[in-house]
């Protein structure tokens, strides 16, 4: 199915089928995918927790309100945005300096510039929820393209997900993701606004 | 080319063909193709101002710091995120309640859930930057399965986006969003962190 037909196609999954899981490397694989959406200045503020264990799969559905899907996708990741994500910029665009496609004058400005923005904790809040959410797309993208499903969730307790999994105050949990094989008795895709309800042309005034 | 071929073959570009321009009718098809993402409770928090005139062109590119490339682009966006964008729920559930697919307890249910949910500003804001970047990724990739590129930026003044182009402040400027055909100069892909250095399998201690 080609891309255009993909997004199209593409349904939030409720129902896994729980006799099929994913390896260790098809988990991967997903993420790597993820990895390619962009991000401002290329920090990447996106990380992953991949939780595919059935003991833990519960503790994580303990702080999503018991929501079965949690425990019944093959892998549901814990999608969050690093805080501090700026900090490995100059590691980050070391090799595009090295390769001759970025001066290091260009990389050492890029650093104090996303220093100062990002000490700034909404503008910090905002570009991490941006960027994991970009990520998450492609990764649904990507799952779709290889005969999976996939399912976004803001249905759990933030503080209670980073207590459980010992994320740390650097990261805000920005969704949970459930992929895996569907099951039978997934809702159709739900109706959409129409085009004309969510965009104008040149002026924001009639919105 | 085929979806997975594509995620890795997308670059964000800053040079546009000023002589290609989209129709009126091509920017409405990548609208659509947004507007497929998912949202919490289908709310479908994001809304799009499509900028192409030449004179309104000049006017974003004052607020993006003068940057050429919104000016280059044959359509920037100005891609937004309603804060209030539950109070239509009722309405976008509408039609699924009509066809039988859910019964008006559980519409009422999500619209009483969201009007709680979203009378936290924080929630609200965070909630409309997620929809608002999930939308924007998939017309990225809509984009490119069409033979064109783009090119996310967050370097703006949002205050000056909303003030020059009629936007009030239920909408939150979520990014700019250039989109048109290739010129040559373009920066190749950027090196992107590694698997290991993004995800951790069952716990988030070691990220």
């Amino acid at each position: 199915m080609d891309t255009l037909e993909m997004i199209k196609h593409r349904i939030s999954a409720n129902k896994f089928d729980t006799s099929k899981s994913l390896s260790e490397d098809e988990i991967k694989d997903l993420v790597a995918y993820a990895a390619h959406a962009p991000s401002a200045f290329n920090i990447q503020h996106w990380r992953f927790v991949a939780v595919t264990k059935p003991e833990e799969k519960e503790r994580l559905k303990a702080v999503a309100y018991n929501q079965q899907k949690v425990a019944d996708a093959a892998v549901t990741f814990i999608v969050l945005g690093d805080l501090r994500g700026h900090e490995k910029l100059g590691e980050i665009l070391q090799p595009f300096v090295a390769s001759g496609n970025m001066p290091q004058g260009m990389a050492d400005g890029w650093v104090q510039t996303t220093a100062q923005m990002y000490s700034n904790p909404q503008l910090a809040r905002d570009e991490a929820i941006r960027g994991a959410s970009l990520a998450a797309m492609t990764l649904m993208l990507a799952a779709e393209a290889k005969g999976l499903v996939s399912g976004p969730m803001i249905g759990f307790d933030p503080e209670g997900v980073k207590q459980a999994f010992g994320i740390s105050d650097q990261y805000v949990p920005v969704m949970l993701l459930t992929v895996g094989y569907a099951a039978p008795g997934n809702w159709p895709r739900k109706p959409r606004l129409s085009v004309d309800e969510v965009m104008q042309f040149e002026s924001g005034k009639d919105l």
